[in-house]
């Protein structure tokens, strides 16, 4: 019997994968770029038994039997095995499976890639192997294969049709800028988003500005995106992350039927971060958006007190709001009263956002060994049952 | 003493005007195609006075005594003015102008090609010019030359770097596709919009995406909008239309700062439109969005009644509203009752728009004979004074 438990961080593109050019190995139109997030506010658990007393495998998600047939789960578990040496006793025998996130899947915050990295990294564990498996990751769910490496991480598209080289690469560690901070917000919104795996595929069908963008506009702005990144460049940074999210809404919006992520919101939210960047002088927070209309702010350290602030005021919790700021301790500062009647024109109604989660850049997948940990018994059996 | 009063229509593009190549002669990066609403129910109406008694040049909109010395107005004037035989007696003499909008400006539906269209066409018949004026009215608002013809239009984009070459063409007169209706969908909103000079100043220089477009999509598009205006082939029309309107919105998404334009309520409607066709198994109705949240729809005379009653249902008036439905006058029918099952998740709360507006394809501008019709005494006074 084998037991192994692991737990995997959530990624946040600032160049963004839409848009598969095959399907079933799941190989993008165009690179993207990414930050992984802390583990410790955000992330996804699994843990696998794997005995000969099982008589079948089975796979549990966030409390609830899932169906072991499902082409992507199926996928990355014939890729892992396939690097298994074949005469390993155990490859025959069957799994226990049970992966959970440690926040909201409501929040829609990739909690597929944090998911598929984890299982992914957790089956490498069990079946001992090395290397890159964030090719084997890309299988259970694109963007799954930036979160098996922490700091700064480049998906390359890659040419190939088998998709060997469509895997990711670490640009920068964690440590490598220590001042990056993030903070997502989480927008109140009952509205039903489309999927991202259906809105990718019609765009690539319909858009015309999608087969522009990855062709020609994305290859010279993943390259100034690494080289402001390894240089620390805050303001091109900022700005690339900010062009490329909008980018991507637009290509949204270029599809037929168009697919809308962004809300009223999302807009107000994107308005107030251009304006205090207009009204500071300078880029201090940029602002992206993934298939949803939840916004992940990239800011500095020393910026986050203020920043934290003017979100406080702009955008008021609900007065029933008692755990707003989630994540690290928040920093408290005062908005000067000058700032504070500009800023008053932005207001927004309470209750906009339902909380907002502080963290930073993080480390990748990593293997918890106390038994404490295991979301299973070591027979197999979910410990929630 | 000369007087004349003309009035002028509005005009919906179905493809979009987005970007100049030059500011000043206000000259497009790509043609455009429009259809002429009818002056019934929304038009400008312009006074125009011209006496060798009046001491200076005044010039009324709405109401409020504006400034002469604007751009746009001088070049619309001198451009007129190099038409005229500069013998005539009267070319010396000052102008009295009244101009109005017979419909809310609030709503944002396109008064300044209106307002221009009509200033231009009256000032023509003032010094008796004939010719397409179009490229003068142009100049005072780029989407002005359209107004100038009734039916179907096309704005060329030209080559020329003087403009010359930059006017509007009738496609089809108004007359050619007679079952044709518009409702155009007045969105309650507060959000202050930005100017479509500006923002379309912005997108030229800094979307990579509308460069695309201008150069390698709106042409072939054109083409094909073309042929299916003249084949009166509503299906093409209709999908060609809500194409050209959703990427024109990406491509503002695209800009940055980005413009949005479309609120939660725009989007609602897209959805609902989408949903609708899809319902039906055919496309019944077209959406078109200009810088703001207002919708028009397109939609054959036999389609009216249900999409009316839908309207009402999904987006119910507020308890006050008395004078929801406004222009022609509405028919009337019930939706089925298994249509109103599935319709029942799409609607909005009450008052989410102001009210709508029933009207067809209509003629260009004309001049107004009745004396009860001028807005300005023989004397170049406005009657509101």
């Amino acid at each position: 019997m084998k037991i192994v438990t692991a737990v995997a961080p959530v990624n946040i593109a600032v160049i963004k994968y839409w848009g598969k050019r095959d399907e079933t190995l799941i190989l993008p139109i165009n690179d993207s770029i990414s930050a992984t997030l802390s583990l410790e506010h955000m992330c996804a658990k699994t843990s696998i038994v794997c005995s000969p007393d099982l008589t079948e495998t089975k796979f549990w998600l966030n409390g609830e039997l899932q169906p072991t047939d499902s082409k992507r789960f199926q996928n990355c578990l014939r890729e892992i095995k396939k690097l298994v040496n074949p005469n390993l006793e155990y490859l025959s025998w069957n799994l226990s499976i049970c992966s959970e996130n440690n926040f909201p899947t409501a929040a829609g915050l990739a909690s597929s890639a944090a998911g598929y990295a984890c299982l992914v990294y957790a089956l490498a564990k069990i079946y001992e192997i090395n290397g890159n498996i964030s090719s084997i990751a890309r299988m259970g769910s694109g963007s799954a294969c930036r979160s098996i490496f922490g700091g700064w991480v480049r998906w390359q598209m890659g040419n190939t049709t088998d998709g060997s080289d469509s895997l990711a690469v670490q640009i920068a560690p964690e440590t490598h800028w220590p001042e990056m901070r993030v903070l997502v917000l989480v927008v109140n919104d009952k509205t039903k988003t489309y999927s991202s795996t259906s809105g990718m595929k019609t765009s690539v069908e319909t858009s015309t500005l999608l087969k522009h963008r990855a062709a020609n506009i994305v290859p010279q702005r993943t390259k100034e995106m690494i080289t402001a990144i390894k240089n620390k460049d805050y303001k091109t940074f900022a700005k690339l992350t900010m062009q490329d999210s909008n980018q991507f809404h637009a290509v949204c919006l270029d599809t037929y039927p168009p697919c809308f992520y962004l809300n009223d919101t999302s807009r107000a939210i994107i308005e107030l971060i251009h304006f205090y960047n207009q009204n500071k002088g300078e880029t201090k927070v940029a602002y992206t958006f993934d298939a949803g209309p939840n916004a992940c702010l990239y800011l500095l350290e020393k910026d986050v007190a203020e920043v934290i602030a003017m979100i406080n005021y702009v955008f008021p919790p609900t007065s029933l709001k008692s755990d707003y700021f989630k994540g690290d301790t928040v920093p408290s500062k005062k908005l000067d009263e000058e700032f504070t009647e500009v800023l008053s024109k932005h207001c927004q109604p309470e209750g906009k956002l339902k909380y907002v989660i502080y963290t930073r850049v993080g480390r990748g997948p990593k293997i918890l060994l106390d038994s404490q940990d295991h979301l299973l018994t070591e027979s197999g059996i979910p410990k929630f049952l």
